[in-house]
């Protein structure tokens, strides 16, 4: 991309063939929304989708509504949906609950697993709740699991005999640092570990190979890039390899191998529906679909080929117009190695991420210095990548984020 | 009620002061809906609230909700709305995740309390999940934790020194029997034991006051007598004495005391908040605040005093008008001794159902023999309950239910 002016930027998005999706979403007029990778926005069908579960199946058909209309294998259906956005079977994956809860079910599961290796290996800084869940789960588990936090660059050399478990998230959500999964994996593998991908930041964003990595358990979310509404039910993959050893700690009658026979004892359900627990929301299950259909329709391969040069053009823009005013790429250069999101660091990145939403470019900020700018090729434009550089530029330019209104920070960003 | 006749039943209607409110739901027209208890009917306002959330808040404010509109309060804020359904303060109950999900996070929360006690107790025939989780609960927890099951006569008796939790439903789902929550909590307590209560069959349809019975836990439903939606949001309570020591299991973000500090170490959020682990589905989340608004206007007293009436109302008629064709009443006489839901058993009971909801009578079966109605005051009227014992006593006269097409077995009733 030699060409930085606005007019190639127009042209890229005049030849982009994922170009008409941009209208298959509601978007709040004048904004450049650079933040889909923390919620992403709302598909126009959604409204009528939940119209039509909410009126027409509930309202109606009411508790018939989980035969007639299938209720009962949406966690499965949309299961099977993810699994083509992700390199999996449509048997290895399943909708439900939050990516907290399905980290800490199969950290529980591998801990189960791996009888005789007591240790879940993780990276520091890896996304908070990844880390927080395993603290919980080995505290409970019992059995003297223990979580142990290293360097991202001393990770792999870590791995040890009594490591039952890697757990990482395949993008970063800081940096946007891509792990290379299939080698990350073998070596785990290698030396008996097995490795739980949080894939929050990949599903929708990248393309994801899980059979080819050889992945034993993945999850993600469901409200980022799969625009799935705010709090949208995550998902989960179990490698089917696994799947008859493989236990669901929190084993809900949904995961039941009979539920409506109403039994007292627990028996699991063959397959991937056995990691199911209590009663899905079907009206978030609905929204989540629309998002999901969507990017089945538009193909991975093509998303994550715009992701790249959405990122590499902004990368471009910003090095090229906002050189000298102290912004650091914290992000790969390399557009194989990064996520559909690009970070920079400055220390006054707090205040002139403010400054820049309320010129309506929407990013967000992670502390302790980062700002954060997403690219969901469905609804974003190059057009929008050179107005957010420009707008960048001014705030920089005139130092506006010095005013004392963008000093005020947020219980959240 | 002396006088069973249609126009006593119709003016016990014209009299009730809860009438209006069937007008505030979207109900099929022409069916006598009595599962309720197992879903509950559509409140007209729930769409209206849906859409706004998706398209006013998701769609044209984005990430910016979860501060404008207070998303990231939702949990707490809709907490404080159940605590006044079931006679807790504001600050001990939260809204999220499912039932499921509660009784695990609090079973392990109970054993984690209780070092030194291993047992958990529960009564044969309790709702299934509740042992299923238990199940997957205490064989994950190491430390000899076991789940011991006695018939519901020998609970109390069994209370023993090394129980670490009784694990008891309030109103049970089949029989509609209810625990003396008072008495039974307090010999609990005698003998060192916590208890958790599921209310998932009580809240919204009898009085419960968990403050009056100096009760530690409980969980409960959100998509029966709450009528938040098929799926909707569980809600979880710990009293406000064990709140400093009681700890998650499931110690995601949104339980941490500053969960936008991004910090790598967990540190429980004081209070309730801890619970959270997660992001929230908001629009589950606000189909449910429609359902919990409607029910804190009416009033659970007037609730639960038109729940006594209607099932007293259908105990009469059926034991009145279906004498002699095998029905054995299942749940309790005194009024005060059940929940809102009635049973009947009888050796045909599935195909009878099965040719009852063929005359727009819904209720449903539960295996080996029960069939199950539900009086949900809100949007029951003593009609429909006349209409329903008039429509059954024909099934039963005319033996329709012989017909084979009320003998296939679907997989949910």
């Amino acid at each position: 991309m030699n060409d930085l002016s606005l007019a190639a930027a127009r042209s890229l998005d005049d030849q982009d063939d994922l170009g008409p999706y941009r209208g298959r979403f509601d978007l709040p007029h004048g904004r450049v929304y650079l933040d889909g990778n923390s919620l992403g926005a709302l598909p126009k069908a959604t409204m009528a989708r939940l119209a039509e579960v909410a009126q027409a199946q509930w309202g109606q058909d009411l508790i018939g509504s989980w035969n007639r209309h299938d209720w009962i294998n949406s966690p499965v259906a949309l299961g099977a949906k993810v699994s083509g956005l992700i390199g999996a079977s449509p048997d290895e994956v399943v909708v439900t609950d939050t990516t907290s809860v399905n980290l800490y079910r199969l950290i529980i599961t591998a801990l189960e697993m791996q009888r005789g290796r007591h240790e879940v290996l993780s990276e520091a800084g890896n996304f908070p709740t990844d880390l927080y869940v395993c603290e919980g789960a080995t505290r409970t588990f019992g059995r003297d699991a223990t979580l142990r936090v290293v360097p991202r660059d001393r990770v792999v050399s870590s791995i040890g005999p009594s490591t039952a478990l890697l757990l990482l998230t395949h993008v970063h959500y800081k940096t946007s640092d891509l792990y290379p999964m299939a080698e990350i994996t073998a070596a785990a593998h290698a030396r008996g570990a097995l490795v739980l991908w949080d894939l929050s930041h990949s599903a929708g964003a990248v393309e994801v190979d899980l059979a080819a990595a050889n992945a034993d358990f993945a999850v993600g979310c469901g409200y980022k890039y799969l625009n799935g509404g705010p709090g949208a039910p995550s998902f989960l993959y179990v490698a089917r390899r696994h799947q008859a050893r493989a236990l669901n700690p929190i084993s809900g009658w949904h995961g039941h191998a009979r539920p409506f026979d109403f039994t007292d004892e627990y028996s699991a359900a063959p397959g991937i529906r056995r990691f199911l627990s209590g009663t899905p929301s079907i009206l978030a299950n609905a929204a989540l679909e629309v998002g999901l259909d969507l990017l089945l329709e538009a193909g991975m391969a093509r998303i994550a080929a715009k992701a790249r040069r959405l990122t590499g053009l902004f990368i471009a823009l910003v090095e090229s117009r906002c050189a000298d005013f102290g912004l650091t790429l914290m992000s790969p250069r390399p557009a194989d190695a990064r996520g559909s999101h690009v970070s920079f660091s400055h220390p006054n990145g707090y205040e002139i991420m403010q400054a820049l939403i309320s010129e309506s470019v929407v990013g967000d900020f992670r502390a302790p210095d980062i700002m954060r700018f997403g690219f969901t090729p469905l609804y974003t434009r190059f057009e929008d990548v050179w107005i957010a550089v420009d707008r960048l530029r001014h705030v920089l330019e005139t130092e506006c984020w010095r005013e004392p209104r963008f000093a005020e920070r947020a219980s959240v960003t």
